[in-house]
């Protein structure tokens, strides 16, 4: 998916609300667990009913993986069902991979082509041949991490590099790997402040976002200090959504906050667009 | 597996070689390739022929997980077939994984319980919240990035971050995590003259270096500057070793290259401990 098709996506649903699949066996509600596939039937019932609201889908590979080989039957499924039947959500596997050239090459091959993700998410720490084979995908995006949304971020992302904090000098060093039609940034809710500063460096890219909700960020903290001429931002809501009710109706209960998010994101579309 | 039982392992078989079994589909002898499950025949192959010469196997996860469901389940035969024939292998799962404490939990699940190793390679950009779970496990392993062996590892690990490098802070920071009991750290062979200097921040822990072979990297630095009274090393060598010969007698053949790296580390065993 192009950035500008992703932008259209965004005006035409009036949101820009990724919905995280973090779909963990222990919280999903126990009448699906006697199905064949429980954690694909949890995830098809929560993508049919949010669709409409959101712009994209992120599973957490975690959740999968812990899973074993079923774990990974599960994931298979749920991105060919989206990609199949809503091929207008951009998707994002939440992965944080990145290793030596040839490693990562082959982690390029298993999420952007084997599975077709559109994206996925990169930790910067081993440098540009960790980076950039994720890269060689036409309209396939890397999410590199900068500032995260956990309290661990402060132990390095933070410190002072030369005269410039660490994130900052992986946005400036990143920005010479790709460009803002190939690469985002992971920058957490938790710290919006932040934003205004981060914009300076990559007016242009389209930045990740998560930590609203369960976390605690502030969705007009993020779109005032974050938004961009082409919006810019994807905003990150995980268990705040789709385990809003453990009970039969958890799907209609995951459309009512996934609702209450997109009608917020309405309005300051209008405000800052 | 406890630092003594490593130690003891190490002493027993005058060698501290891990084999790297970064499986190749596309790299595997073409006979292999009728096999019901080819990676795992070639990986069952490659350890009977050479577990008497290392203490360590490392799968580095991406070649698995490019392969999709089948790849997982080569994994999974993989790690089961060495804790059940080789127990005293040092098993390291080569994922260098690390997100939110919630994920990391569930790669922790993943790897050190489910599948059982004995060790997991993290990387330290999300800090203390995303490598704590990987250390809740008894006598399991977090290995993490500290200095790795690739160019890259100049885009940030090298700046200078107050009065020291990004990667001594790495260091310094957590050994407040975890002890030498249950954390070793990534040290590429190509950096062999910087291994003095990281001997006098965490002295008593135990490096995995990778990058020796392929990559350029020099054993006998490495033992000169790195080695400490309780060995304190694991070598890896991957492709060098596996991939020796792509034809019918390539576990021969990795045996004999295995064979040579054992024999030099028996004479530096014997010359630095």
């Amino acid at each position: 998916m192009t950035r500008q098709e992703l932008f259209e996506n965004i005006k035409r649903k009036n949101s820009f609300l990724c919905i995280g699949l973090d779909t963990d066996l222990t919280k999903i509600p126990q009448h699906l667990l006697s199905a064949e596939d429980p954690i694909f039937e949890f995830n098809k019932q929560i993508i049919d009913a949010t669709h409409d609201l959101c712009v994209s889908y992120k599973p957490n590979i975690a959740f999968y993986e812990t899973e074993g080989v079923k774990g990974w039957i599960s994931l298979e499924k749920t991105i060919d069902y989206l990609n199949e039947n809503y091929p207008d959500q951009f998707t994002i596997a939440d992965a944080k991979r990145g290793d030596i050239g040839n490693t990562s090459k082959m982690y390029a091959k298993a999420f952007l082509d084997k599975m077709n993700f559109d994206s996925i998410t990169v930790a910067p720490y081993m440098g540009e041949d960790s980076v950039t084979p994720f890269l060689e995908y036409p309209n396939k995006w890397v999410i590199l991490l900068a500032l995260t949304s956990n309290k661990g971020a402060f132990d390095f992302q933070t410190l002072s590099v030369d005269s410039k904090k660490l994130y900052q000098q992986v946005l400036d060093t990143s920005k010479k790997w790709g460009t803002s039609e190939n690469m985002m940034y992971v920058v957490g809710a938790t710290k919006a402040e932040m934003l205004s500063d981060i914009r300076s460096i990559v007016p242009d890219s389209f930045l990740l976002v998560p930590g609203v909700g369960a976390q605690g960020g502030s969705l007009s903290e993020v779109a005032k200090y974050g938004m961009n001429k082409n919006c810019g931002l994807l905003v990150n809501s995980s268990r705040g959504i789709i385990f809003a009710s453990s009970g039969a109706d958890f799907a209609e209960q995951a459309r009512a906050e996934a609702k209450k998010l997109q009608m917020e994101m309405t309005e300051l579309l209008k405000q800052y667009l």
